[in-house]
């Protein structure tokens, strides 16, 4: 199988932590691809027309997407219920999760690309406040969340690691961890795991 | 259970197609729910932190997001299977068709939030074009797909209705029809379906 993949996209790196997770990652070529807003990037375009990373190709040339559905493939490879519980409350709260963090690198993206990317003169701070008051205050509702930060590793956690991590990369200033101190914790507890440690960004 | 609501946003639309589709409609209330970009929400912050439309609340206060999650919840709720394959190729092909057009959906509101929300003088054209080209060529994906417009109606089906209603509804203009006749096909197609008429959007 093959992963299109970028070190600085938070998505590829959520897929990344579940394969070497799954113990998968051996399966999978991880093939560079860069993708940049208000870019043309016809081969890719070709590959997956809205152009986002990651994309799973698989050995019969299907595609499977998003980061979110290739995490659900691999986990079902693996056995199932590995990063996904398979049934019951917990499965439904685990998926809630995992989208509210996803809104969260929506958001924290768009204010990347609106403060970094685009054309300073062309720049709109009231859109750029919002969104990342949604990436704050998603960050916000996982410190107050004491049995999630707990609980049994799962695909949520991979999101979240994945929340932070971008913060440090690209937000260096936002000064989440003393805002967030619980959130500080289980980054620190995270990285002890060598898919987590691994799979850092690279210095922005 | 409550679903917070707007006739404009085509996420709002696909679960409410899907839960008409499911015989779920009458257990459902729609909840009213204004958010735009660039203005703060402080009440629906409070309930979903990334002010993203739609999410199921359900009796027991449980918040279920995103659009997709809901519509696979309301799935297993009606049996299982229904709306989503169970298992097998045709799971994961039905899930990355969805995910494609989520992505198709994700550049169209870009794109309007480009073109006609952000103030004019900081507009971005090249940013605008790349989205509406995301969009665009993720619509020519489809036309050229006859086996997925054919096949037994599932969520990529309502996925792809809500792009093509968002495209009336928002890019009245784009000549979406004239451009992909096999998509203006399916989509009177699927106007036979009383979930899919009565949940046309408002007259922009």
């Amino acid at each position: 199988m093959k992963l299109t993949f970028s070190p600085a996209s938070p998505f590829a790196r959520k897929v990344r932590i579940a394969a070497i997770e799954l113990g998968l990652i051996d399966k999978i070529e991880l093939v560079p691809t860069t993708v940049a807003p208000a870019q043309s990037n016809d081969e890719y375009s070709r590959v997956t027309p809205v152009k986002k990373l990651p994309v799973l190709i698989l050995d019969n040339g299907e595609v499977i997407l998003d980061s979110y559905v290739i995490v659900e493939y691999l986990d079902e490879l693996a056995g199932g219920g590995k990063l996904i519980p398979a049934s019951g409350p917990a499965r439904w709260k685990v998926k809630s999760d995992h989208s509210l963090l996803q809104g969260v690198l929506d958001s924290m993206l768009l204010c990347r690309y609106e403060n970094m990317v685009r054309p300073a003169p062309l720049r709109w701070q009231a859109w750029a406040d919002d969104h990342w008051s949604r990436a704050w205050n998603g960050m916000a509702r996982f410190e107050k969340q004491a049995d999630m930060l707990a609980r049994p590793f799962d695909i949520s956690h991979v999101a979240l690691v994945c929340v932070l991590g971008y913060a440090d990369f690209r937000f260096a200033d936002c000064g989440w961890r003393k805002a967030y101190p619980k959130l500080d914790a289980f980054h620190e507890k995270m990285l002890a795991r060598p898919s987590v440690k691994i799979s850092l960004p690279p210095p922005a």
